[in-house]
């Protein structure tokens, strides 16, 4: 069990009605506001509104950043950055998910960016002395952004899609019911994406963790009960309510107490995809988890007891062979998934080899694979995505 | 699932040499510093001269309490808050396990305490406009008051001991190796406090709380299968590190997440004990816990299915009927308890019933147990402690 520290000041409102929290949340920092959301979906379920109300009835003035990209782009940073500075705001609103979150943190730092150019920030996850206040109002399961202080922002000029440590929230509102509209597509995405935070750091050396790999297992299993729950019958509170709550402890370094830095083999396999085909992150996670696990453990034998570990305690397996034992975990992994109607090859996504090479030269960059779990090369990241097509 | 509040501003430094970290700790609120601990623990580990070399080379000033009790008084209290006013205190540190910090909590709320009688801070939780930062060094894995704002203060001459919310350590160092020389018995009371802590939130109605229950179940399983390493092992540093991290996690409020409040009546109960008898708190919750089990399972069958979950998910009973599951798991439980050599009678601790009225008059204060998971009266309570006997 190696060292750690656990620092995370965000304050966590979690709940049906918690709304009525944010204008103190806010008022604490100032009157002056940034609201920051993507899409319409916070127009369509009427959270705008609600918001905008708030916000009126307490004097606050607003200023907007509209159209924050699912994979939030430098160029909606630089423009929030511009409205801060030129409206004087005093603390930044993030509504929506994690990508909106994301990008309200980069923003949040970029306005004490000492730099020109704004993309360094993101690549050297520094440049800047302090960050404007973030309040945000969650409204889908899946990053985790709500209750840590990263944020992954692209770059589509470059094909870049990089994570960096940013700042943490200081107020999340939390209210489950605010993902009852959330498409069935998105919620199985969000859903793989939880998991995913949980397996970069489950698959490790260190294995004498085990209050840390307990909880990681229990998000596994809460995540794999609820989420078929709530895409056949998605106003279900408890289901919406255990996954918005596995969405934040996930990312909470809880279930990673004592364990290595794996690199997050996933993730940066990941971001590849996303940065060339600008895909859904949680849709690339499952897509890679079940061949990446195929892969590692083919590659070294000594991955295996951690793999046996996984098939008895979040798939109740026994009685086997320890190999059959992992397949049949890794198996029902890819079945999960399958069965949450998600893409589950790269085919579907229209992606074909042509970028594999300088994705995998991306993906381990600074050889930041040599050090995962089982440690893994460019022509190994290559192969993990052929497997994939 | 009910809603909750996140809040634990708290930053932990966990790990072998973490103390390194101390100096900076401080000084980011100044250079007058409390230190305040117990009996001589700290100067046998050596850990008093490593911590006044830190602070030597740093340039502090140390004003020192020692001689808290282990269930720390308000005459402790009183005498911290006098020596932080006439020494002009920045900053207090506590050395220590839970009684050490719980102490330094109500010293670092007392200094701003506006009312004449400090007591009155804690039956009330209230008074007091802000706090004394807090700084802590924990060598004892239990309370989790490392981790929380709470604190538990005694009043011997009123026979009372109650918990009081009060502040959170600004930071927390944890290091296992600190806990090596803790007594066979201390350890195991320890282990006890805080199965504790998870058992008073794990017994209610929410049942749909599927994250918060599986890291209950996590804490449970880890701290019995490491009390026992620890207890034949003492400086296996991986029992002593999973201990640790499960003290600070099981007060962390995650386990938590989504209950209604159960009155803690274990909690409620055992400090009747300790009020009356000075006991160590830990041994007293073990003594309560089956006996409180047995008891509520008899008074309410609707109870049947949370033990009915406890005995498969904490010990893996299966293939019996459900009441005969949830007494067996409650006889492990108890066995358990008696394998770590502490004492699980009242009589061993020479108590009779001589109080039992009074203290069952005092734990049912403001009818704090009618809702509990199973409501209890005073009569019940009565009834319980009879059974410890």
């Amino acid at each position: 069990m190696l060292n750690y520290v656990h620092a995370i000041p965000t304050k966590v409102f979690f709940g049906e009605g918690q709304i009525r929290r944010l204008p103190e949340a806010l008022a604490a920092f100032g009157k002056r506001v940034l609201l920051a959301y993507g899409g319409g979906s916070i127009k369509r379920i009427g959270l705008y509104d609600t918001i905008m109300a708030l916000l009126h009835e307490g004097g606050f003035t607003v200023t907007e950043l509209s159209g924050i990209e699912p994979n939030p782009r430098i160029e909606s940073v630089a423009e929030g950055v511009r409205l801060c500075k030129d409206n004087d705001i005093d603390v930044i609103l993030a509504v929506g998910g994690g990508s909106t979150i994301d990008c309200s943190k980069a923003i949040a730092c970029g306005v004490f960016y000492e730099g020109d150019d704004l993309w360094q920030m993101i690549v050297t996850s520094g440049g800047f002395s302090k960050a404007l206040p973030l309040v945000d109002v969650l409204t889908l399961s899946a990053t985790g952004s709500e209750f840590d202080g990263g944020g992954v922002i692209s770059n589509m000029k470059l094909n870049e899609k990089l994570g960096a440590g940013l700042t943490f929230p200081a107020v999340s509102i939390c209210d489950p019911t605010y993902t009852f509209t959330v498409s069935p597509y998105q919620t199985a995405a969000g859903s793989a994406d939880i998991m995913s935070h949980i397996f970069e750091g489950y698959f490790s050396r260190e294995d004498d963790c085990e209050l840390s790999d307990g909880i990681a297992e229990t998000i596994l299993k809460t995540v794999m009960k609820y989420t078929p729950i709530a895409l056949q019958d998605p106003e279900n509170y408890s289901a919406r309510a255990n996954l918005m709550s596995c969405s934040s402890v996930a990312c909470s370094g809880i279930p990673e107490y004592g364990k290595e830095d794996t690199g997050w083999p996933c993730h940066a396999m990941e971001h590849e995809l996303s940065a060339f085909y600008d895909i859904t992150h949680g849709v690339g996670l499952a897509i890679l988890t079940p061949r990446w696990m195929r892969f590692i453990l083919k590659k070294d034998p000594t991955a295996l007891p951690r793999f046996v570990r996984f098939a008895k305690n979040v798939f109740g397996l026994e009685g086997k062979d320890d190999q059959a034992l992992a397949q049949e975990a890794i198996d029902r992994l890819e079945a999960y998934f399958r069965s949450t109607g998600i893409p589950m090859t790269l085919k579907e996504l229209n992606i074909d080899e042509k970028h594999f090479e300088v994705m995998a030269d991306h993906a381990n960059r600074n050889d930041r694979l040599a050090h995962a779990f089982v440690p893994l090369t460019r022509d190994d990241v290559v192969e993990i995505y052929r497997t994939c097509l």
